[in-house]
This record gives C-alpha cells, sequence and structure tokens, in this order.
C-alpha cells in the first residue's frame, strides 16, 4: 500500500484539480494514474513533473510508441512494476501483441547481460567504435 | 584494464576464428568489437552469446534502429559505459544528431525518475490500468 | 514469504536472545523486525551487522532524522520495499507528514533521473566543479 | 567523452542564453554545468528540467543541506559520478568535511548492504511495523 | 499478473514443444517453468536462450552448486524475486539448508555496501592491487 | 580522484593504525587498501565494517574462493570497479585463469538479463517450484 495518501478529485484543491483536469484529457482516460495522486501534496513538484511529461513524451524526433517502449524497457531496468504495467498497457493499446513484447524484452535481456559482464570483465569502449563520434 | 586478455584474431582457434569472421561481416566493421575479444575465452558461450545477439538484434517486429534506441537506454540505467559508448555509435551510423539522442536520454531521465519515486512511495499499479491488460 | 525460517525469539539461543533484547530496547518496539530474524541463521553475522546498525546511525555530526531520510532515500533508489516500508514508518514516528515525504522523493526523482540520462550521454564532470574539491 | 557536443554559452540560442544566465544566478557559479550544455540539444526539455530543479531544491520542508546530502546519497546507490562529484562538492561548499561526507556514506553503505540482501531472502515488511502507517 | 499470456504446453507448436520437452529432462522437473512459457512468442529467441542456459550452467571450471549461489547472488543484487525463489529453491534441493542461505546472502550484504559506499566515495582501484593482475 | 583524503598510516591515530595492522596482518599484503583509509575520517564505522569483513570473508559453510566469486559477481551486478578489479585480484592470487573468470561472468551475465526480462514481463514465481521451498 502506498505510504502516502492518493489526493482524492474529490479532495484537490483548484490548482491540483486544474492538473488533474489536463491529465485525464491529455491521456484520454476516465481517471488520474495514482501516480499524480500520490505527488499531489506537493503541488509545484506534481506541476512541474506533469509540464515535463508533456514536453518529453509530446511530439519531437522520436514517435509516440517508440517513447512507450523505451518507457517499459527503462522501467524493466530499473524494477519498476507500475510503470512497468502502466506502459505496457498503453503499448497494449496502440497495438502490441505479446510477440512484440516479448522481442522488446528481449533486447532488454540482451543488453542487460552484456552490460554486467562488462562490468565485471572490466572492458574498455573499442578505439575504433569511440573514434567515430 | 580488462581483468582478462583479449583473445586477438592473431591468437584465435579455428572455432573463435569462425565467429570472429562472421561478426565482422555481419557489423561490416574492419574489426571484432573488445567485448566478444574478452568472452573467447570460452568459445561455447561466445558462439550461444554471438547466435543470440543475431536472433535478438535480428529483422522482427521491432526495426533496428528503435533497437539500438532501447540498447542505448536499457545501458544508460544499467550503467554501462562500453554499450552506451558502441550503441550510440550505431545509432549516429543510422542517422541520429544529437538532438535526437538527448531526446531519447530525456525519456530515460523522465522514466528513470518515477521509477524510483513510486518505489519509495510504494504506490500500487492502478486497478483501471491492469485490468485493460 | 521469506526463503528462510525467522528464528521466533522463543526459538533462539541465549547468544541471539540477547541480541534480540538489545534491537528492542535501542528501537523502543515490543517486537523483534523480521529481518533480525531471518539473519538469525549466522549469529555471528546477526551481531556483527547490528554492532554496525547501532555505530552508524546513532548520534554523529548527522541527526538521526536525517539518516532516516536517507535510508528511505537509498531504499527507494536500490528498490528494497521492505526497508521503504520500515523507515518510513521511522520517519512518520518522528513527525513527518506525507508532503515531507513525497518533498523526500521528488529529491530522490530528480537526481535518479538525471543519473541515468548522464550515464547515457556519458558526460564528464565539469573542470570548475571537481577543481574545488 | 560526452556523446553529444556541449552547447556553449557562445552558441546558445536567446532562449538557452535565458536559461543558462538563470543557472548562473540560481547557482552563483561563473559557469553553467556541463550536463545543462549537454541537453541544450533539446531546450524544451532542458527549460523543463531547470524549472523542476529550482522547485524541487528550493525552499520547503526539507532544507538545502539535507537534500544535497539526499543528492549524493541517491547518485552513489544510482552509481553517477558526475552528480556524486558535483553534489559533494556542493555540500563541501556548505561547510561539510571528510568525516560527514564518510558518515553519510556510512549509511549508504549500511542500506544498500540490507537492501539487497533482504531482497535475496525475500523478507516480508513487518506487519507491526506496517500497520503503523 | 504477466502482462503477456503463458504459451501453455498444450497450446505450443512443435518447434516451442521440443523445447520445452528438452527444458523438463534437463531440470528433471514435471513442469517448465513460466518463464519459458512467457517468451515462448518468440520461439528464436526462447530457443537461444535456452541454448545458452544449457551453456552457461552445464559443466565447466566452476560446479553446479556455485552457480546456483552465483544466480541468486546476482539475482538479489539486481531484484528479481522470480529468480531468486527458483534458485534457491534449486540451492535447498542440492542440499543447502537456512544457514547457508543467510551465508551466502552475508556475501552480498557486505559488498552490495561497500559498492555503493566506495561509489559515493569515488576511490580509486588500489595500484598495488591492479598491478597484480 | 576520491572525494575525501585518504588517512595514510603515517597520519592514523593508535585506534586506526591498530586497525590498519590487524588488515594487513589478515590480508597479507604490504599496504591497506584505499578504502579502508578513506572511511577512517569515521573511526568507529571502519572498525564495525572491518570486524564484519572478518566474519562474513572468514570460515564457515562457504568457502573463501567461493566467496570470492560472489564478491566479483555482486560487484559487476552493481556496478563498482573498484570492488571488481580488488576481489578478481583476490580471485587470480588463489589461481583463478581468464578462462574461469569469463565463466563466472558468463553466469552474471545469463541471470541479469533474465532478472531485467522477467521484470519487464512481470512474470511470478512458479507454483511448482516455489511451493518445494
Amino acid at each position: 500500500m502506498s505510504t502516502v495518501a492518493l489526493v482524492e478529485e474529490s479532495d484537490a484543491t483548484a490548482e491540483v484539480a486544474a492538473i488533474y483536469a489536463d491529465i485525464r484529457a491529455t491521456f484520454g482516460m476516465p481517471f488520474v494514474p495514482a501516480m499524480f495522486k500520490a505527488i499531489a501534496h506537493h503541488p509545484a513538484y506534481l506541476k512541474a513533473s506533469w509540464e515535463r511529461v508533456k514536453v518529453v513524451m509530446g511530439p519531437g524526433l522520436i514517435d509516440r510508441k517508440t517513447k512507450e517502449m523505451i518507457a517499459v524497457a527503462v522501467s524493466a531496468a530499473n524494477g519498476c512494476d507500475y510503470c512497468v504495467q502502466a506502459h505496457t498497457t498503453a503499448l497494449k493499446g496502440m497495438g502490441s501483441k505479446d510477440a512484440e513484447i516479448v522481442e522488446l524484452m528481449a533486447v532488454v535481456d540482451l543488453f542487460s547481460g552484456f552490460n554486467k559482464m562488462l562490468e565485471g570483465l572490466q572492458v574498455m569502449p573499442d578505439i575504433g567504435t569511440t573514434s567515430r563520434n
């Protein structure tokens, strides 16, 4: 159970309620995710975080579905059940089937394994590789 | 410096040399990455790992460039300089400019922060979200 | 469920029982935390760990409440539910309200995100910054 | 070396230059940290991140020095040299001596060890502890 | 709950069924672990991963029980309940009692703590130590 | 460079000097590792940590070489260059050759990859497996 109370929409101040309304409008879902309700005890942080979500996940050089895949991959690497669940749901809403989700996790598996093995052998970056930067 | 000697191409057994040749052919580069030279002391592991690289990074439902982005994102989350350098180089070879690489890292930043904050507040996954799985 | 049996107070040897008594006295609580009951299968490790807890969490240059905040922050970064729960409870016992706990997690969020982004961009420490050490 | 070019002050657009000026004014230092120069390729992300830094590290329920300690502790747990260096320098600027920095790391050591051991033994949170939340 | 459906033996293609049969034969257990059923949506990845399991966990310079201990230790450090449970069960099947499992976790605790503390103090490797490599 | 000064043997108090002497005697090496010199600013923490090293790494149910392997594996998973270097050196002093070190890292690679993939797919532990605990 969350260590802090969730600030429900009925209890939100006008400032927080306005952010909640923007979250619902942007996500197109009938509820505000618990993550935002948990951090609403610090309205300025909630606001600055939500503004950043819109900037980072909004239109740019990388398309939205790829960003959702990266969200799931990073959350798997960092070990966050909440984010893995939420963004896998988002991917499914964009049409991803089980085979695609497993293919994504195959990449996470491959590099997570190599990452730790390379640390354990202290292998230095390739000169030929880095000089191409 | 690597804690084990790198098995140079000139010192490789025929079995290892054949894998090295396949790596060079597949990567289209004039050298074998140090990672493979380091693990060549255990030829069966080198071979099984290389076969898996080809399966995981080869054609599928997710395109190669997206897989390289995931490789960089996961390696950043896991803290592996070698893989970050190698796969950022690969991304640049596929046309990524600095702005795209920073946009990728913005996603890594956003979710790595949320991942740890959610753990710290012990927020449970949304019922509404998970029920859509 | 724990992969090892918990050594209950009624089953403890005299050596372990004496440590349990010291834990209860120091923590001022009517029970011994499960963590200590789990490691009591290795009494010398239990004893050395408990002695270290007293040294590290005891009086020094940093006050106890700040140490509890660091305990929660580190446990969030490392992904340990048990320690997050236990030390958030301790913080609440020292008067922390939900707003303070969220403010603490805002710091964890900010730096966990930057930590991984900086790894992903391989940014070197500032000369101006490090030269002040 | 950074995988992206740093956007130097002399090359910054007016939008980025204004953020750089605010950073210098807020930190009271004669240079802009490399982290911000690296992410300036994505001005909206730079701006949203800097705004969030000011909110999270600004006045609140937790004092600034404690927040710097948490920044160092979290960066140690996540393995980020850049942030460890930068925020240890900040702590020293606020008067911390070597003994205090080691005392801080003793807390990081204690809980990082317990965090992983508890995961390895799958110990469940204490009922008595959690029921006090 | 798993974010993808498990591919049960009754639904498996001939290719996947053959791998399942090999897994059951090798592990000597009456069921196929859920991990393999989850990744069977990507048969080539399942096959390449299973082949690698046999190579890495098979006979070599390090005995099987030590490899199982390393599996538990690494899974504790990386925070994976599934692998901790599965490989602790394997260790118990090889005769490990609670005292041995706690002794293993004592090593994980000791070094996980030191790992993060050393990162936080930025201590460089000893010249005398590294020169012996 | 370390963020704190190392307390050299010539500058140590009698209390610290006695611990240094015990470290040299126990490790059988002509110098005190930098890790201990860094934390000597907090003598009680140095002492409690060193006592715990002796208990955890001393004789027990698991032999010393296996403990050194676990130290390297855990340090690779946690990303600590210092500990990887120091304990790989220790392993080499006990006769480990490059092939054995790579075999050790193959196990770290295998499970680190599976650990993160399982988190990303949220696979639950096998009932058949856990019921054998």
